[in-house]
């Protein structure tokens, strides 16, 4: 697959202001890539509280979809071991800690779930992308929700699928953690646009335009391999149009959107043998200035879970890539899905 | 081990500048966080490339110790895998590559492996202070080699231990890669550094006190649980001596840290059953100037692999930790071993 020939690259990844080694002498087969087992359960489980009828075993829900009635298709409920506690007066300094410049603050914060589906064995690529479409706007709604608080600055939105993903539970799900603090991969990624937009007075994701590293596109998106990938087959589905905040998406988009996620996930699963993997939505902070607006621009990173970091990482912050992006997107795109 | 009627806290690691959550309500039974199964093989393994009499097998030696003769105790050899490629004329910036800000540089530099023991079964604490010492001054005497090529800026020093924590070879080793750029942590932690250093005069590192907080201490250095621990039962070896390069190390002072370093693995396997771990020397960009020597001070990071990382992790930056460090300092302070 890498090509022999080539030699090892170091490449920025220029919008999260990182560098990654590109190392063909440590890739191997692509069959090595494929994982070994898939640890998701296939089968209903009778004590999964995420199950319809097993609702009573669930923290408290926020809202369902369908908003009435008990035949739910989604589900927004309270994480039930929650990071962050939402009974927490606000978030202020914490007193009586010590010195050598330690702050600390309380942990005021929401923690939810989304349960993607009512039964247990469905997964979201087996929902229609007007499904798909629909959990979007479940993210959307709770967004808004969550943006009514003052103190609180960034809401991550991500997926765990499959144990090694770090998932806990195999019910198909999402979850979302409103934080009031900027978290450090969001500062540092905006500081890195503003530089670009300085530069050049364009949004480095709007001008991001290389046909080999690009997997599909619909209407509003498109799914590429980013130049600089963190991780092996590392996919980034990203707005066409201009737009700072995952909630600014409509429903017509998100039924959009829900195509190309859907694909983009059997090609994965096609071409890796149905990894663990996690996904995230790249956003900018609730609260972002007029100023922010022209060069902040969300997006979707898709990671499958492949392989295993190293004290190498963990030190450094550099990641080691053994599949060049170029490679991973034409597999991609070429990969036939029935 | 936690106490339940802790809330939730967000805590600044001052020295990587990054928020760790402290999730008490995550936390699980002490016992809950030993590793299931001990993943690195006891015995010896006849076609193991590190060990004593398996030298052809080995890519090309760099030094051993003792220097001459077939009995060596620490081979240091180049990686038969590397990252990056010594044979590249240096680390120039490559042409044509695509637009919107795209930066990819030659992968020059070195990835070797320290082999720290001519035996299979044995691995770091099983070795005395002083042939730990040793281990530390083959570091010391390849960063010094490396030191000379003038476009290398940084030598990450690194240990995986057990296949969670990344190994792929079971024979202890540790492994060194000596890098073109200063990495993204190296760089955060400076400014960070020089941050708290403008506004008190102090080296951050030098004002670490704080009782709850410590687990043991030598005549050169202390073991902590550091006050924002991204990870459960993460621990820093911290020279009591102002230094920002670990290659500053003499002798004596290898076999202090040897016997603080050989009590802290045999206490976090006595207490976390021996976990996976990863250790890294955090260190300074080889070429620091004179202004950044008050302010840059080396430690050794120690981290049991204990938990998966998800999604909010990637996505965010911040960490999610159920283990308050005071409560680990305190179960490896008051741990007992044989
Ligand atoms: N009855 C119930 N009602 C409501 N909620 C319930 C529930 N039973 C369980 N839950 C919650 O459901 C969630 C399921 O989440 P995931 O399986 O995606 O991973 P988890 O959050 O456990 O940890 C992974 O993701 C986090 C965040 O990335 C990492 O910190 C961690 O290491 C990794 O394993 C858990 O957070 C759990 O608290
Ligand atoms: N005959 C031989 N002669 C010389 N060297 C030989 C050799 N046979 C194997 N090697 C090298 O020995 C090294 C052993 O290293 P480790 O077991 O610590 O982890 P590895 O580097 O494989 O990957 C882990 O660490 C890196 C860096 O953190 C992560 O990128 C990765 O995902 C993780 O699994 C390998 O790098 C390998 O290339």
């Amino acid at each position: 697959m890498a090509s022999p020939n080539r030699i090892p690259e170091i490449r920025k990844d220029t919008v999260n202001n990182r560098w990654v080694i590109f190392s063909p002498a440590r890739s191997r087969r692509p069959s090595d890539f494929k994982s070994k087992s898939n640890p998701v359960n296939p089968t209903s489980q009778p004590e999964c509280p995420f199950c319809i009828g097993q609702e009573h075993d669930c923290a408290p829900e926020i809202f369902r979809v369908p908003a009435a009635g008990p035949d739910w298709r989604i589900r927004v409920v309270q994480n039930l071991y929650p990071a962050l506690s939402r009974d927490l007066e606000s978030s202020g300094e914490l007193a009586g800690r010590p010195g050598g410049g330690s702050v600390a603050l309380s942990g005021f914060g929401f923690h939810d779930v989304v349960i993607e589906s009512p039964v247990h064995p469905v997964h979201l690529p087996d929902l229609d992308p007007v499904e798909i479409g629909d959990v979007f706007m479940a993210y959307k709604k709770r967004i808004e929700q969550l943006q009514c608080y003052d103190s609180i600055q960034y809401v991550q939105v991500f997926k765990n699928h499959g144990a090694s993903a770090g998932a806990s539970m195999s019910h198909s799900h999402s979850q979302m953690i409103a934080l009031p603090v900027v978290p450090p991969t969001v500062s540092t990624r905006l500081d890195s646009m503003k530089e670009y937009f300085g530069q050049t007075g364009k949004c480095s994701l709007c001008e991001i335009r290389f046909d080999a590293l690009l997997i599909d596109e619909s209407i509003h998106f498109i799914s590429i391999s980013p130049f600089a990938a963190t991780f092996p087959f590392e996919i980034w589905i990203i707005p066409r149009y201009h737009s700072s905040h995952f909630h600014e998406l409509d429903g017509v988009k998100a039924i959009d959107l829900g195509r190309l996620l859907k694909l983009t996930l059997r090609k994965m699963n096609a071409q890796l043998n149905s990894p663990p993997f996690n996904f995230m939505i790249q956003g900018s902070p609730l609260q972002v200035s007029p100023a922010q607006l022209p060069y902040t621009h969300w997006f979707l990173q898709i990671v499958p879970q492949l392989s295993v970091v190293g004290g190498f990482e963990m030190g450094t912050g550099c990641y080691i890539n053994p599949v060049f992006p170029e490679d991973a997107a034409k597999l991609l795109r070429e990969v036939s899905i029935s």
